[in-house]
């Protein structure tokens, strides 16, 4: 978009994108580079780290982590937009966090699953983190939907792509469930003090998901949070016997033994409906 | 065996089996019941708790909680042995190791799996608990041998049932990594300060292993045990993309990061071949 008479021009906002986790398909980075093209308001930049493999990881942690701390150190970057899930940012999410370069602090950061890591450890050091949509998921049924979703969201703040139950000035975080519970007690722990938690999860059997909320609201940090919203839990495996309720029973039992309010349901999950969670919400 | 002349009648220790996980196969039951009567040296008691089913469970958790208060509170039992592992036995973990009847405190505690919930819940109240086979092993190859493994050391403390680098005196404990990492932070947690840390793990990826292993030796507590000692971990499904490590690399790694240290092997796993870890090994 070019300044033409009384038009005013706005630069595209400056996005990179990088993978913490695992390796970023190569069409995909190009499909959602398209997308950014066409709407004329995002400039992403994706990160050849995206590109690379080192076994599971797109890359060595080392090399994850300095593609991390370049695009946080760096000033024309307004957001930070994580490339995929899978596995491995909790690898580098404490580093990730320690010693901030002071570019970090004006960026939005957003994706989830596995990226949940991050999203805790920088929420704990103050970052502006939210979960919502990522760049692989264009791969999925209607991913161009998440990916506008997610740039509607970083480039203007747009309420459409907001978890709608959220309330301004409300503190509210997502993960998915297996990622928080891999992080309860270590280093990157955030404090859920009066947030809603909203938790999502996929392919995990209904007797994993019993022993994870066992595990969630038998936490005294969890239980200082305002209530626990549920998410979809989707892609549930069969359970070998039957195992007797279902997630939501699961979620509401466990809510109930541990005197956490159970709040309903959240427009999050594993998927392309997949709406934004900012850990701060606040209105424009 | 009867008293003749000089020979000593010693009556058969009755130890009481009960299922706080899932149900116990009738076939198992009988084999074992078999096996005990033919040594003569351990009347079992099969609590009928075993053979309930509810959902995933043996019996709901009222009656599988029901069942292990009674048998704990009966002081005609030396030995409460698990029937078996699966899952659901951290639901009644804490109530379980609640009020404790004085004859809980006298017996000895034997299972592992998701019996570990117990082992940890009793351990942390001062009961006398052991890591080892349980009357379901019996239907594993070579089962008879871990089933007399058991035996052995309930009845007569026999060392050879001992996992080998056990030292008298010195606090051990062993978990499965999964039932361990699911009750950090909960209210069933035990004291790890100075015990070495035997861990085995079954069917489960190693990206899954190395997430467990980062929450694991991200925790304040475990990270006051004395060390980590590696038991087999079993039936790995193929890591997509390959990992890039093996389960040992994983296991060192984290304990590397986490100044946790590793003390080498340990002969425990979910196998019959899985050897007795007693959490505080007392010399004779």
């Amino acid at each position: 978009m070019r300044s033409r008479g009384h038009v005013q021009f706005i630069a595209p906002m400056k996005i990179a994108v990088v993978a913490p986790s695992c390796t970023l398909r190569p069409e995909a980075a190009e499909a959602v580079m398209a997308i950014a093209a066409a709407r004329g308001d995002a400039e992403l930049v994706i990160h050849p780290q995206c590109f690379l493999s080192d076994g599971h990881f797109a890359g060595s942690d080392a090399a994850r982590l300095e593609a991390l701390r370049e695009v946080m150190a760096d000033e024309r970057y307004q957001a930070v937009w994580f490339a995929r899930g899978g596995y491995g940012s909790n690898r580098i999410a404490e580093a990730a966090a320690t010693d901030l370069p002071a570019a970090a602090k004006g960026k939005s950061y957003l994706g989830y699953s596995d990226a949940g890591f991050l999203l805790a450890a920088f929420d704990k050091c103050g970052l502006d983190v939210a979960h919502g949509p990522m760049v692989q998921d264009i791969a999925r049924e209607d991913g161009e939907a998440a990916v506008h979703r997610a740039l509607d969201w970083l480039v203007r703040r747009e309420k459409a792509s907001l978890e709608p139950g959220l309330v301004a000035g409300k503190r509210a975080m997502a993960f998915n469930l297996k990622v928080l519970t891999s992080l309860l007690g270590t280093a990157i722990e955030p404090d859920f003090t009066a947030a809603e938690l909203l938790l999502e999860e996929i392919a995990e059997h209904e007797y994993r998901i019993d022993r994870m909320m066992f595990h969630l609201t038998g936490s005294h940090a969890v239980r200082r949070a305002a209530g626990i919203r549920m998410g979809r839990m989707s892609e549930i495996p069969d359970n070998d016997p039957v195992f007797g309720s279902d997630c939501e029973s699961i979620v509401r039992d466990w809510c109930h033994r541990s005197g956490i309010p159970f709040m309903g349901h959240a427009d999050i999950g594993h998927d392309a409906a997949n709406r934004v969670v900012p850990f701060n919400y606040r209105p424009n």
